[in-house]
């Protein structure tokens, strides 16, 4: 049994930047969450995959459990084509080709049940309902994005209900609740029932909201961003997988600090280069240094 | 002579925000820095005024010198007409009457151009420009806006190369400079003289960009935003003030990391009502209390 599991996407991206392009770069959801946790804990990921997939050795070199991963004979892997702008914030979709994803219906073991965190990466709500039932965890975070804000609103607002921990980009809080101020807008998302809200902010950082308090940290500053493909669900990776690596299911306020931290720095690194390219090679070592050095940078000391 | 001396404009604001309006509101960037410079230090401003000006007992009886207000009889105080859509962060010009703001040539007194401080609010370029010859101060700073840099981008550059300390919005340090990450547009401001780059960023913080380091905030969490205006200016008042209290005019990173601080409360203040109306009952006191609660929220503790 792994600390964490993670059920999400596991795809194929073709990427264009203004800083160059990557053809069927290893992405999706589940593999830029699990490459991100992998680094604080031990994770398993449950995902669907065509037999063109070749990616596996990505995960398992790293130690990321497997097992999840189910191949179906003669389908294809989900793809996303897609390209950013000048404005790395935006991304244009240029294509999707669903592939065996358009079936995903995943079933946990009886050991994935069993993990302790679970992680529900950006799939439909309904899905994304059905894990959680499945699962006797203690501690359980969702992720989401726009599309199912527009097309299963209320599908996603049960999804919610049923999780501890929601994990949004600021957009989608707003969109979610209608709400102009980020405060009532993750005050609005724990009155559905999670204790525990996170706003990610793409390059201006993180906010979390708990009843305990409030916390925020601007981005770690980046001379170069040339992708910014995954970097919300390696920001996941490395706030659940830290909280996973506590063995606590109910986090105190100083090991949610902490985990926003480390969410932060992962993600900063994920968009240094392509995909999942600099995560994949990425150290607990550099990622120590590297929240050292923000922890510096944002420190201040009063009168 | 005071400590800090700002020159910038004087003007009546019309406001209209989805929470409400106000007409011919006190505003302007030099009466905006003032009253949040003076909760930190004794301040003069400069500027220039019509005969319908009354609101120079605001500024006065909070203890602001106003020697510097030169009133123009038969002129008219420069007035701005704005409106704030759901999206606070873009404001509508609807209107704009210079008045006597048109032929504003700021010229500083000895005891003005002694100050050891000078902030060169937003005026044209050129102005700022003969206003830091006039002025014998140790440390400069400078805040600018979109419009100069589309009208008026070498004389902006020319200003700029002459302080020591720039502070700017986020998108005007990208146009300004055509760099894509922050880190390379302050860098490419400071290349050009100043030692200083400060960048806000509205709800999402500001960042401190210096040889000595980086440094970053996220935004004081608010519940409601009334009315955005001014609170850059807030912002610069909150920061330069306290470097101003300091009476140091070469500050070290940890004196400009709390200078931020104070900046960012300022301004979440500032927001909270119209113009000036919160800032203008502000004590140092509430300032205090609640930069002791940003602390706190900032926090946190490496393993």
């Amino acid at each position: 049994m792994n600390s964490l599991t993670a059920v999400g996407s596991i795809a194929y991206d073709s990427l264009e930047t203004p800083f160059g392009r990557r053809d069927r770069a290893l992405g999706g959801s589940a593999v830029h969450f699990a490459l991100a946790a992998n680094l604080f804990t031990d994770v398993g990921v449950v995902g669907v995959v065509g037999d063109d997939f070749d990616g596996e050795s990505v995960l398992t070199e790293r130690g990321i459990d497997t097992a999840g991963i189910q191949q179906i004979a003669g389908g294809t892997t989900f793809a996303w084509d897609g390209r950013y702008g000048f404005d790395l914030n935006v991304a244009e979709t240029l294509d999707t080709r669903l592939g065996v994803f358009a079936d995903f219906d995943p079933q946990l073991s009886e050991a994935e049940a069993a993990s302790p965190v679970l992680f529900l990466g950006n799939i439909q709500p309904d899905l994304q309902r059905s894990v959680r039932r499945q699962s006797k965890a203690g501690l359980v975070a969702l992720d989401s994005m726009n599309l199912w804000i527009e097309i299963a609103k209320e599908s996603l607002l049960g999804a919610i209900s049923e999780v501890d921990c929601v994990i949004l980009n600021d957009g989608e809080a707003r969109q979610l609740t209608g709400e102009a101020t980020l405060v009532k807008a993750a005050r609005a998302i724990s009155q559905q029932g999670p204790r525990i809200v996170v706003i990610k902010r793409g390059e201006y950082g993180a906010a979390l909201f708990t009843d305990q308090g409030f916390f925020g940290v601007p981005g770690y500053p980046l001379e170069e961003v040339f992708d910014p493909t995954g970097a919300g669900d390696s920001f996941a990776g490395g706030f659940v997988g830290y909280l996973a690596a506590t063995g606590q299911t109910e986090p105190d306020l100083e090991h949610l600090r902490r985990a926003v931290a480390y969410g932060s720095i992962v993600a900063s690194f994920n968009v240094e280069e392509f995909g999942t390219e600099r995560v994949q090679r990425l150290t607990r070592d550099e990622v120590e240094l590297r929240v050292a050095e923000f922890h510096a940078m944002t420190s201040f000391t009063l009168i």
